[in-house]
């Protein structure tokens, strides 16, 4: 491999991929205004405490963070994720003193983790994230979850079924833990060796092992449904009552429990089903969490939220054809018939800029049929023509690229008729992006 | 310091400070369409080879970027700035077989430097930068400045000055080098060390060293214009003949060499002159190379940009009084007169939300004055009023911020009459953003 590639990993964004992103991020920004939510950004490096906290035992945190020592000797890690940073900033910066009761942001982060690079699964890939702060209710976690679900219709995916299932409170999930960890505990040694680490750490961890799904310890773990205490059950049946008033097809999963070890009481995944292959991918996962601002020294505020990985979505949307490069219309493209009319070209086109118009011109003294074929690749509306007759009578020709049009006005002329030509709807090829 | 604070010489966005480089950001977008520039993103980390090149004998280089090794012992650096990436990707991707003579590219990236921070010097900051591959052309050059230009004046910034200078080319300044290590020969010792490196490494640099700036051997340097072939010096006069048609004001600098080592002919920065303090702050700065594709195995192709630095430049229009936090309007609040409204009015924001009306609502059952100041918080242009005697009978209140007035109305018609009432442009208190 060359020195000057890309690392392993991960990939650059330019010319058609690079638009396909940019739909989707203009997407996120329309859907942050429809839910007054507010973007917030923090450093893609850490101290690595931030996200190695003793309560954690997730793979990721175990295995593969990048973590390095700054030249003082600290301890950074590129952030794995988008919330630990983002709670981490929510305590530092005291937002929750904000008096709104509820604290709506959203992320656009890239996120870092050292694994085997696989499709849609990138060393660094980039979440867009919700996160809501400040109330604990099913209202809450429903909205959460409609945010995310408005975002994945919003591009035309049909197939999709949440995946949900409840944590519990505190107390529910401890006797679980317990249950749990007596019930693997004849036979832990036979799985793997993460398993071994998650039956200290966090036994429900156990529950969506891959490697170990089919063990029957884990085909007939004990099910947290029968360790949830009332006001537990309660929570979780409004969650689900409000699903079904909002009509959103849903299945309760006891198998669901997560990557990351924070959650309370609701977690849930959005899959799409393909028909044909029979796969279910994930599309965003999340659920509340009681105790994580709490963790990082703030007080105790209940929050529920989800992260969607980019790469994977983008891949699937491009999959089913509901994503595709777009070209912007330009409004103009000059073109100059000989070398000595550039300059003079330059100048009217960055007079036409000032004016809020979008144009571009042939730098570089090539054939009329090249310019012509540069004008097309742009969308171009408008064509200028400006040679050295021109020039000398101070006039330009003017052709409109739908109509074929052509006229010769006066260059003194030419930013109110461009104007004027650009606001009449009839002229447009199509809406200005 | 406690371990959960955002690392030293970083910081978070967020609320109004993210409001802000929102605007920015926008700004560039729009900047980016009259241009016809496209974007363009590198990962946040490359192959320690891309940055530390045999012919880059920078500060940033040598001293202040995060290097690491991965889990593969691969060592990998975090980008200190946006031009070796970009180039890196143009040439794997082989972008220069686009049939477009020049290739004009964007980007915001974050860059990562390990200095001491100060004020507008993170350790992480924020770059804005442009390049323009594939000609060299006087007019490229100035179109280049142009757009910074252009950018900068469009935030209403007006003390500003080009600074400008030329390196000249190959041979010009491989005759200035040797005339620069001849006249330093007899004094490097007397100078700093980093000169002493700059001396071996790019001699050119010892000219805008801080520390020895006053030395008498660097104010009484040799001069690049005596050493400018006529070839190099036909070029820079055809640049600054361009400068003086589009009325930019400049000085030529003939101490500007820029910090990095890649500059071929004109490099350029834009500063900022303040009148009552005297100090000349550099808003962007950059360039012509005509080596650096070729540094990176790709064809003979030159290329001109320039980088600006979002953190300064934000600071710079904050302090001027350029740049504020403003509060976009929200179409539409809804207030909850009890908890047993709140599921129905959370079934109506989401139907007016999927119509694209930007909503939010009360979550807390709070008072009703406190309900109030959340939709004069977020500058709601409707009130939506549901009481369990609207419920009942399937009304709903709605109220104009503006004019105060009131109406009940079926719920049914709700959708239809808000979207007339918004779309009637006396009943917006400002333009939708």
């Amino acid at each position: 491999m060359s020195k000057f590639q890309a690392p392993r990993g991960t990939q650059d964004l330019f010319l058609d991929s690079m638009n396909e992103w940019q739909q989707v991020e203009t997407r996120i920004r329309e859907l942050a205004k429809l839910y007054n939510m507010g973007e917030i950004r923090t450093p893609v490096f850490e101290h690595t405490e931030v996200f190695n906290r003793k309560n954690d035992s997730s793979d990721v945190v175990n295995k593969e963070m990048y973590t390095f020592k700054d030249n003082s000797d600290r301890s950074l890690t590129l952030k794995p994720e988008g919330t630990a940073g983002l709670i981490r900033s929510y305590v530092e910066n005291k937002l929750y003193t904000n008096p709104e009761p509820l604290h709506k942001f959203y992320y656009i982060t890239p996120a870092f983790r050292y694994e085997r690079p696989q499709k849609g699964r990138m060393r660094i890939h980039h979440q867009f994230g919700v996160e809501f702060l400040g109330q604990k209710s099913a209202i809450v976690d429903v909205q959460a979850m409609l945010v995310g679900i408005h975002f994945v219709r919003s591009f035309g995916l049909k197939n999709v079924v949440l995946h949900i299932n409840t944590l519990g409170d505190d107390d529910s999930r401890a006797a679980y833990r317990e249950a749990l960890k007596q019930h693997f505990e004849p036979s832990i040694h036979e799985l793997c060796t993460d398993c071994h680490r998650r039956y200290e750490q966090n036994p429900l961890r156990i529950l969506d092992c891959k490697v170990d799904a089919q063990h029957p310890s884990v085909v007939n773990a004990p099910k947290m449904r029968d360790y949830l205490n009332k006001a537990s059950t309660e929570y979780f049946d409004q969650v689900l009552q409000l699903l079904d008033d909002f009509k959103i097809d849903y299945v309760v999963d006891p198998k669901l429990v997560r990557g990351l070890d924070y959650y309370t009481h609701t977690v849930f995944e959005l899959k799409n089903h393909t028909k044909d292959t029979g796969s279910q991918d994930t599309l965003f996962g999340g659920g509340r969490y009681d105790h994580l601002v709490e963790e990082f020294e703030g007080p105790a505020i209940s929050s529920v939220g989800f992260g969607l990985g980019l790469e994977r979505f983008i891949l699937m949307l491009k999959a089913q054809g509901l994503l595709k490069a777009e070209v912007h219309p330009l409004d103009l493209y000059g073109l100059s018939l000989s070398e000595s009319t550039q300059v003079e070209m330059l100048r009217i086109i960055e007079a036409l800029r000032s004016e809020n118009i979008s144009c571009d011109f042939d730098i570089a003294n090539r054939s009329m049929k090249a310019q012509f074929k540069s004008a097309d690749r742009f969308n171009a509306r408008f064509l200028l023509i400006l040679g050295e007759d021109e020039q000398r009578n101070n006039t330009i020709r003017v052709k409109n690229s739908m109509t074929q049009q052509q006229v010769e006005i006066s260059q003194d002329d030419l930013i109110d008729y461009v104007k004027t030509q650009l606001s009449d709807k009839e002229n447009r090829n199509e809406e200005n992006a």
